[in-house]
């Protein structure tokens, strides 16, 4: 059995591994519909003045607004009606001294209008128009232009599409969007001693967990999840998939980076390119592994579920978050008070799962080959490598699952 | 012009959808690795034992742990090794006194030990394991069914997935769940002078925005929308689409449904079902309706893209999230000081979109009908309808775009 040479800290090793991860390059084109949450890959600058016609923002009457000036309900203007505007439709009519065209929401504004009059302050007499509210010229009219003008740069390259955002564009009559590409990254479970789904248990067998919740965190974080088999605990085995996945920008181990004599991933890396941190002053999740080979990025996980899934939330996420250019998550938080004391290990951070309940903090971990540990958690806890106690009621931030 | 009879107060109109909103009941059974964030259909229990059977918790020496007791590195226990016992393997052999067996992580405990000494605080002298620290019985043993006995539940109609949870199920050997349908959404953008994307624009026509911005909506809250073509501002047309669709939960149109003679939404939802509410005292978004047609619920939404899209997050993203039995979402806020002195409108609520900087939220609404009021913006403040100035430097809550 090989122990670890050294913990570096938590702090240190995501560092580390946000010092590697290169934004993605590789871009595709995609329904503008469905884009919402990536992220532009070319400026996007539009060609046309949108509206493309000086239009009414009201139901109405179009009318020359000087005419309208000290119009009141008492002694209204009256003005002849000349047609109606729908929209969609183009004035067949302009608008002259003593006249009005009834006007609807987003219709062409006719020649010789200059403003509009809410229908709300008109009276209808006859063919006669009363108006018994005064406009200043542009009033409800929303001018050419007034929201896009030709060469206005509506998205820029790195920015994330959100559902206005797909709006602007949409105003300029695209429909296809390029954006970058979510980063495909390999799960790839190890280890004799798992079983597929579905599958009876050999003795001395579990179900594979990893690859559900790893998959779960990759989705979340913008990366497409290439799940495979499960791969023995051979260095051949392991080295052909880290070859035969070369196209992944990031290959996630679960299993095999601990300290036994059958941990072969650590080998594999450092065959094939090169081994950044070999273990992390965290709980759980120390027997971690990361390294470079040729550009991609490659995590060996604990194979232990919470060890492996806290580890996918608090260093996987954030460096795959780098690597589709999607913004660092806001965490969802809430204060609680500490319901017991914690003694934790000190010089290793720990990730600690609670419950809450009425404002206080129970610690929810059972040991971290228990997946229950945190699905049956609310949140988690995370306690400094240099603090080695939360005391029974002390305020705790909770990070919620 | 039929004006509006009565707005009605936001808080109402939204109090009269969400009790409407029935939540879905349709399911169907997906696959677990992409059912994060669905909603589970049926009770979930456990047939297993997980583990299934006592293992190691840690690399290290499978021993009696009375025989430990005492032991230091001064003072170590000497054990005769019988074997290796990997993960995934079956141990061979028993352990009996004066005996030990190496054992892996995850790897089967083997007869006749109860505790596992990690490798740390072991030594080896040949065919002899030095033991130099003592543990009790079940120190570094998973035991069997510590995590999930036969018959816990695991997961509960009605619960959101997460990735620890879809983890918890996994450990069960299943791989496809039973979830809540997404709710089907009708979008249905209406008005002669509505374009389609990639269209040449014909005289009084813009493009077609409300459906992109619709649909990224209703995606981001758990529906699945089923985007229609441009329909006619005529009742047949309408009605048409809203007999074709009822396989849909919710039909939200879009245009139409202000004042207008050829506003023919309310004409439909009149004679098919029946009309809730018209006319909501908020801005932008006044010239909204809702109704039930048999059972769906069906929006008319402002033709106007910032009037339709805010009433996209104020009121359909939370009746959607009810019908999805989504929970309420917690809004990402942040709190700014009012850049410049707002009137609003008194007696309706304002959606008033603002840009952030150096702390101070600048307002950057143009009007409804221009879609940069929102894309443009990062944010917006909710002034309540009987508030009518917001002073500058007055503290406001930013819900973040």
């Amino acid at each position: 059995m090989r122990p670890m040479k050294r913990l570096i800290q938590f702090e240190d090793a995501l560092r580390i591994a946000l010092d590697r991860a290169n934004p993605v390059t590789d871009k595709e084109k995609i329904p503008l519909a469905s884009s919402s949450g990536r992220v532009v890959a070319e400026d996007i600058t539009s060609r046309i003045s949108v509206p493309p016609f000086s239009r009414s923002a009201m139901d109405g009457y179009a009318v020359k607004a000087r005419e309208t000036y000290g119009a009141t309900k008492l002694d209204p203007v009256r003005l002849r009606l000349r047609e109606k505007i729908y929209a969609g439709s183009v004035p067949r009519k302009a608008v002259r001294v003593g006249e009005c065209s009834e006007i609807a929401t987003g219709a062409m504004l006719p020649k010789g209008a200059d403003a509009v009059v809410m229908v709300e302050n008109t009276e209808r007499d006859g063919e006669e128009i009363l108006i018994s509210d005064s406009v200043h010229p542009g009033q409800n009219v929303s001018k050419k232009g007034e929201d896009i003008v030709p060469g206005a740069r509506i998205a820029t390259i790195g920015e994330l599409l959100n559902p206005s955002k797909v709006g602007a564009i949409a105003a300029l009559g695209i429909s296809r969007v390029t954006v970058f590409k979510k980063p495909l990254v390999a799960v790839v479970p190890t280890g004799n001693e798992v079983a597929e789904a579905g599958k009876p248990l050999k003795p001395g067998q579990v179900y594979n967990i990893n690859s559900y919740t790893l998959s779960s965190v990759i989705v979340a974080n913008g990366g497409e999840p290439r799940v495979l088999g499960i791969v023995n605990d051979s260095v051949g085995d392991l080295r052909k998939v880290v070859r035969e996945n070369s196209d992944c920008h990031m290959i996630v181990f679960s299993g095999g980076s601990s300290v036994g004599e059958r941990d072969v991933i650590l080998d594999v890396i450092e065959s094939e390119g090169s081994v950044l941190f070999h273990g992390i002053a965290v709980k759980p999740g120390k027997p971690t592994i990361f390294g470079i080979v040729r550009k991609q990025l490659v995590f060996g996980m604990p194979g232990y579920p919470t060890a492996c899934l806290s580890n996918g939330y608090i260093l996987l996420a954030p460096v795959l978050r780098r690597v589709a250019r999607l913004p660092e998550t806001v965490p969802m938080t809430t204060k609680a008070k500490m319901a017991k004391r914690v003694v934790s290990t000190t010089g290793r951070a720990q990730f600690l799962t609670v419950r809450l309940e009425h404002g206080f903090a129970y610690p929810a971990f059972k040991e971290s080959g228990a997946i229950t540990s945190m699905a049956f958690a609310d949140g988690y806890i995370m306690i400094p490598a240099d603090v080695d106690l939360v005391e029974r009621n002390e305020e705790v931030l909770v990070y919620l699952l």
